[in-house]
Parts: structure tokens; sequence; C-alpha cells
């Protein structure tokens, strides 16, 4: 068995069963093992940035990492944005790297580079395999990392010759890491400061946001009347009727600061203290309000749901319902479109588990809010701040939860930068529905530049944040993938457009015009 | 004046006047700094991969640097593939890179990054700023690293404060750096190689292969019956009628042995030794034949014109009319389209002065012979090999030299890395015509497959080579982003929306089925 072989086999014994890539000449005896590895699904990307934001996509909808093959440091390098997100998103990724052979670099060929130090600053673990014999343990100790919790992104590279050499060695698969219950004096901390009965905010993060840490968080905040909120770039939320809501943290600061100002305390479970995206001249850094005070009842990476069942038991709030949302649907908006009215359809038609991809931009403002009481489901966030991440991340959920349909709101600037994800969706006929909101500018920047207290707009700043003139057409775009688009001219056609979309399979992509 | 201003003020005065960019939040005042500093052209990218290839192609033509405006982290890793390509070019770019403001780093905001890690392996000169007093000097080093010969990739990180606050001061422009003359004793050896009658070979790079530099070349070539060739990655030729014509080191392996095999000399001209851009078990890494004697007449860095004068100098061939290519076309070919007609319809159209970038990969073999004696053109290359170059370069060419025409010609694989850059060319109205070789697969990597002995393909190795399924459809993408286009259904509808193309202004779009 070659070096390559090993490497396919020992991810497989170790459950990592879906492989995103676009490989090149250095993968290539890879490429050949994946012949002989069948449990190893595939899923070819046209450009790296969707092969990086599906795993990221996969990993949060799975629960464990999915692998990606890139090529050498450039292909790499397409990825590593997607991996800024997955790594804020503190979720497992493998990436394999081929590089040239071990001997070969010497020559400088062209497409020689610096590999580890392009995946430095994206990697918690980086290691490069130079023997056959070395690539199984390698494995084993890339998915070891990956799956330390609260999942980390894992960069192996692996020269040619020890991909296509003999002497290939399947890894023992160890028992992976577990997460740690915090202290329990940070839990009896918890629990005193919820007792005294001054307005409190728990601040979720990571697996608190959905399954048993959410149904916790849910008893602790009937029980003590806590506020429950998250980040603003949450990984995932599981959401909707009968669910415990969990409100985000506003992205822009004047309304987190008025969302945080009641409050005199936030108790962290896997959050980090909430703080602007930019610095802002003369202005503060964080919406938290002076002297509230912050106390970390669990860090990343370690057990946040049991440490929120630790909290429930100490509050002696077992036996309570947890809070749960309401089911309320907005009525199906007619006339003009509006992007608060596509929010409103939205909520109006979601599917049961649904998986709501939301890179919506300045257009989904309303978003979680209309879709606060439809059927349970699941929403996953910008994570990182690198725009274009909505349709890779999800590819990465349909592919891990085929049986569900995915919702990719995107907005025309952010799905600009990945938007082959599209063809990647139809080759492998997976059910999502993208909207595109289409506003013709970076309306993020328009309302950074006025925030930022720069005045008008020159016409220079005008051309740079202005994506028309040409106008991006999105059906052409996708029909050039082969995806059907449509775009909609009233709210009763964007129902229809919506209704059809989530109804039926393999890809559609609506594009509304704002 | 703000940080920003004396920024751009600074790069007016050391003669960088144009900014290929995709600013985010952090560049806010940089892009208000843009509209008081009107002498600065800017072009809107939708991707970073564009902007940087946009500054390769702008470089390779204007023989001077461009800068990019690229946002925090994320946006300078997705220009990183494009800037690997440029630092092979061994072309001047100054990267500009907006970075938090600096006391906004300790709260590692989501897009908080490793911005010095991230551009370290594509970066010769690396600094950030992080006052305002330092922002004009910063840059005048940044241009003096740029501009120091060869060209070299200059990377500086602004902080936002320092971008923002007043104190900034324009730097003094110095004499940048000129390229050295080698040593006599080289130039001699070089003549005495020449002189020995032995069979010898010029490998031409950087300005040996246009200007003065390929007229010297001409004139050593006459006088000694030298062979002269450039790498198969190579940045720029000036070739064409009338033009002397350097040939290509085939990419191939075996054809590069067999060209070389009769040489028993190889002299230097700012070239490298070549070497295969893969390492292939049990074969050799390099073409040129044992025993060959390698002499480097200048290395890059080095004044090559100069270098090639002073050896004309020692070789009396002053006088001596350069090696002159006839002129010569081929007939418009019929019928069924091919590949080869392309490569042969290209050289019976292709207009006087033109630009052709070259990223047709296995489907324009014939592309540099059947093009050698048209009229006087330029060509460029893929110089790192990293796919997804043709586009991006073709706008960076469009904008140095507006008054050209520029066909592109593209694979379909290497194409949708970069698509993007097809609205750019809408947008600033630039004369490109773009030709996709839809083959719809990545030929490259069948071959190589086959190459390496890997036997037939695989299910799975074909799924991962070829991207039909769907077809990518290029009118429609090209229509997407307000690039006309048409795909010609014989060799003569080819030749009519060639001779369209590149007579009418603004970008069109090709696409080439086979």
């Amino acid at each position: 068995m070659n070096g390559a072989e090993s490497l396919m086999r020992t991810l497989i014994a170790g459950g990592v069963e879906v492989c995103f890539t676009n490989p090149g000449t250095s993968e290539m005896h890879m490429v050949a093992a994946l012949d002989r590895v069948p449990e190893m699904r595939c899923f070819l990307g046209l450009f790296e940035g969707v092969v990086t934001g599906a795993a990221d996509g996969y990993a949060r909808m799975a629960g464990k990492p999915a692998c990606t093959l890139l090529h050498l440091g450039p292909g790499l390098a397409n990825g590593v944005a997607n991996l800024h997100n997955a790594s804020r998103a503190q979720v497992p990724i493998i990436n394999i790297i081929g590089d040239h052979g071990t001997y070969h670099l010497q020559y400088d060929a062209p497409l020689t580079s610096d590999i580890e130090g392009i995946a430095r600053p994206i990697s918690k673990w980086l290691r490069t395999s130079r023997a056959a014999s070395e690539v199984g343990r390698d494995a084993v100790d890339a998915m070891i990392a990956a799956r330390t919790p609260p999942g980390q992104i894992a960069t192996l590279i692996v020269a040619a010759d020890a991909a296509w050499s003999d002497g290939g060695v399947i890894g023992a698969i160890p028992a992976f890491p577990r997460a740690p219950l915090p202290a329990s004096a940070a839990v009896e901390r918890a629990a005193t400061m919820l007792r005294s009965g001054a307005k409190t905010v728990l601040l979720l993060a990571g697996d608190a946001l959905f399954g048993a840490g959410l149904v916790a968080a849910g008893r602790v905040a009937v029980a003590t009347n806590a506020k429950l909120l998250a980040p603003y770039p949450f990984t995932r939320i599981e959401r909707g009727a009968g669910r415990t809501t969990v409100e985000r943290v506003p992205y822009i600061f004047g309304q987190a600061a008025e969302l945080l100002k009641e409050f005199r305390q936030i108790i962290l479970v896997g959050a980090r203290i909430p703080f602007s995206y930019f610095a802002h001249p003369d202005k503060k850094a964080s919406p938290v309000p002076d002297g509230c005070e912050i106390h970390a009842l669990a860090s990343a990476g370690e057990d946040l749901a049991g440490a929120l069942e630790s909290l429930v038991a100490a509050l002696a709030a077992g036996s309570i319902q947890p809070l749960a949302e309401r089911a309320e649907r907005p009525g199906l908006p007619v006339g003009t479109i509006t992007a608060l009215g596509v929010g409103n359809a939205i909520g109006a038609l979601l599917p049961e588990n649904a998986i709501v991809v939301d890179e919506s931009m300045t257009s989904g403002r309303n978003m979680m809010t209309a879709t606060r009481g439809c059927p349970p489901h699941d929403f996953l966030a910008n994570t990182g701040g690198s725009i274009g991440i909505a349709m890779p991340l999800a590819v990465g959920a349909a592919v891990a939860c085929r049986d569900r349909r995915v919702l990719c709101l995107s907005a025309d600037g952010s799905g600009m930068y990945t938007a082959q994800a599209l063809w990647t969706m139809a080759r492998a006929g997976l059910n999502v529905t993208t909207v595109i909101f289409a506003n013709r500018e970076y309306g993020v920047l328009k309302r950074e530049y006025a925030s930022l207290g720069l005045g008008d707009l020159g016409p220079r700043a005008r051309d740079l944040f202005e994506i028309g003139r040409p106008d991006l057409d999105w059906i052409s775009l996708a029909k050039g993938m082969g995806v059907p688009g449509t775009r909609p001219g009233s709210m009763e056609e964007f129902g229809k457009a919506l209704r059809e979309g989530l109804g039926s399979d393999g890809p559609r992509l609506i594009e509304v015009a704002l």
C-alpha cells in the first residue's frame, strides 16, 4: 500500500468520509487512491474557496470533519479566506495538501511555494509527511487535532513521493479528545450570579446553541429570567417553534449597546466578550456597559452543554420546561419586492427542518425575526467576516444533510466571491435554493463609511462601493453553471419561486432585484 | 493630511498611478483619500484574485508597479495565488493592506488575522505602518523594494489609525535602484563559449525577451548561430514579423529533452536552468542533457539587455542585422472547430500591436507557432503555474495599454477561477477579447495522470478531472457580467467572431466548444 492509500484508509477508519477537493498534479496519487477507497465521498469544487467553505458547512452540520484535498500552496491560498471563517467557527477540518516530491523542492519549480507558511495562519495543527510510512500516523494526529474541542483546523502536507511510495501503514484510531467540564466553582459562581436577581445575559456559542446545550440554556432562562444571546458571528443556532430562541447581538454598535445596556452581568458560555468588528475613532470597542460583571461559565473547548446542564442542576431547574418559541409566521407579503418583504416571505414559507445559511448582509436585517416562529430549523452565519461564505457553506450543509432543504441567502457582492459553488450544487444535485439580494452595492461599506464620519461619498468611493454598471445578471450566471434561476417581479412571484425552489430536487436560484 | 492621503500622494509622486482594488472597512480612509488624489486611477475587482492578477499584467506591460488595495488578511489571501504567479514573473507590485486600528487588535475581532504571516510567502518586502507619520516613508521603501530589479512584490500593511490620524508626510522620492551590469568576465566567458562552435542555447528571461535586449539577442543569434529559447513560464515576449523569434522550452518533459538534446552549452540570461514542473518517479528532473555546460551571462536582477549588448560588443556583432521573423500567417481555417484551427485562425487574424495573454493550457499547443509570423505583438504567459491568471492579466495589460488590443486565451477550468475579471473588463470598457477553450476537463491532469504511470482513469479520477455535468455555459456567464459572448459553430464563424471582437471597443467573449 502506498502512502496515499494509507492516508485515505486511515481517514475512513477515523470517520472522515467526505472529501471536498480541487486536486492537481501533486495530488495525483491521492486521486488514484480515492478510486481504491470508495467509502470516501468526493465533491469537486471549481475553486478552492468553495472547497474550504463546504468543509466548514459540512462540519457545522455533521459535527465531525470532512477533509479537503488541495493543490500546493496556491490551491491552499485560494481556500484561506473561508478557512479563516472556519477557524472562527471553531469547526473541525482536515486539509490535505499535496507538495512536490521531497527531492524536487531543490529545483524551485514554478509551483514551489512555502506551503507551511501559507497554512500556518489558519491552522491550529500543521505537519508535512515526507515518507510513506509516516502518512497514516500523521493522518491520525491530524484527526486528533481537528477533533480537539471545540474543533480545529488541521493541515497535513503530503510530499508527492510520500504519497506514491510503498510502505503506507493505516494508522490506529484512538479515542478522540472529549471536551472537559468546567470547574464546579465556575458553575457555582454562575448560579450565584443568576440567583442575585441582577439582570443577566447568557452569551452562548458553539454547541450551547443547539441540542442538549440549548435545552439546558432554555431551562436556565425560564428559571432565572436570564436573557439568552448569541454573538453576531455564530456558527450554528437551532431555532424555531418549540425551540428556545436565542437572540443575536446586533452587528451595529449602537444597536448592540442599546440591547445590552440594561444588563449588569454577562455569563459567557463558550463565547467571548463582544467587540465591534472594526475600530472607530473616538468610539468604545465593546458594546458591553461599563461595570458589567463578566464571568465565564465555560470557555470554548470545554463541554458547553455539560456546563449548562450542571448549571441547571445547581439551580434545581431540571424539571422546568425550557423556554419555547411560539409557532407563528409572518403573512405572505404581496406587491412590490423589498428586502424586508423577502425576509417575511421566507418566514412564511420556510419548511420544517430547513437549514438557513445567511450572508444576506445589509439586505437581510429582519431575517432572524421573521423566521423565529417557523418550524424548527438551523441557522448558519458568517463567523469570520470574510465574505463569500454562503454558497460554499450551503454546499457543505447539503452534503452533510441530504434529507434536509437548504436555503442559502447571499448578498450579490459576497456571492460573486465564490459563485462557482453553484456548479458544485448542480453537479452533486444538492437541494439548495439560493436567494441573491441584488442591491448592486457593497451596502455594508456605505454604512461603515458614514459611521466612520467620512461624510458624503465622493465619486471614487461610490465607484468602489457600487457593483452595478454593468449590473450582474444572476439568472445568467446561474444558468452558466447549470442552475435554473428566476427573477421575480413581485412578492407574489417571489413566494411562488421560493415554494418551488424549496419543493423541488436539485439547486435553484432566485435573484431579488432591490 | 492624514496617513492615508500621504500614502496616496507618495505613491503618485513615485510614479504609481494605478490602483487595482477591492477595499473593505479597514481601508475606508484610504478610499476617502482616493477621492482627494484623482491622479490615482482606480479599478474595482469583484474578487481579489482579479485585483492581484491585474497588477501583474499591468506591471508586465507598463514596466512599473501598480498598487493593490486589499482588505485585511482574507482579502490578501484571496489574491495570494496570482501574487505567487507575479512573484515568479518577477514584476513589481505594491500591495496595500488595511489592518485594524492598532489598539483594536487586542480584542481579536472576527476579521483579525496574521496578515504578515499571510503576506510573507509572497512578499520580498513586508512592513506594517502603525503611525501616520510613518506611512509616507514606508510607501517610499515599498516602491524602492518593488522597483529593485528585476521587480519584486512589496506588501505594506497600514493600521486603520495610521491611515486616519493626522501627521501624514509625503515621502521624498529617491532614484530607484538600477540593474547592474554583470562582471565583464561573465561576458567574456559567454563570448568564448559562443566562439567555440559548440552548439549553444541562449536561454532568455525578463527584459532579454523584448526591446533592446531582444534586439541584442537577435544579433548574437545571427553572429554565432546560437539558439534563442525562453523558459516555458515566461513573463513577456515581444515577437512577430520583423522581430527575433524566441522559441519556448516545451512544458512536456520529453519534448523539452528532445529540443535540448543536441546542445552542448547553455548560456543563461536572467533565466534559470529548466526543470520539470513536477517530479515523476524514476524520471530526470531537468531536460538539460548530461554534460551540458551552463554559464550565467547575467542573473535575474542584473541588466539583461545591457549584458546582451556587452556580449554583442565582445562578439563585434553590433552592425549585424538581428534575426528577424518572416511575415507569414496561416490561412484562415474552415469547417469544423478544432483547437488547432483556433490557433491558426488567431495566427491569420491577430492585429498589429496586440497583446496575447495565453492560458489556453492543453488546447493552445500550436498558439505560438501559428502566431510567430503575425504583425508584431506581445505574448504573456502563466509564470507560476497557479491557474486563473489569464483574464486578470488581460485586465491589467489592457489598463496599461489602452490603445492596444488584448486577446485573452483561457482554458475553461482555469477561467472558472477568476471569471469575475469579465465584470471589470465591462465596467472599465477594456478592449479585451477572451477566447475560452471549453474542453470541459482539466486536460493537463489527465495528461499528468498518464505520465505518472497511473494507468487508466478510474471513475473517481474521471469525476475530478472532468468539469462537465453540467457543462459550463460561458455565454451565459459572460452575459451575467455584462460581456457579450458568442459560441461559433464553425471555423468560419470563429473567424468572424474573432474579427468582430478584436475590431470593436469593449470586451467580448468567444466560447470554443471542443
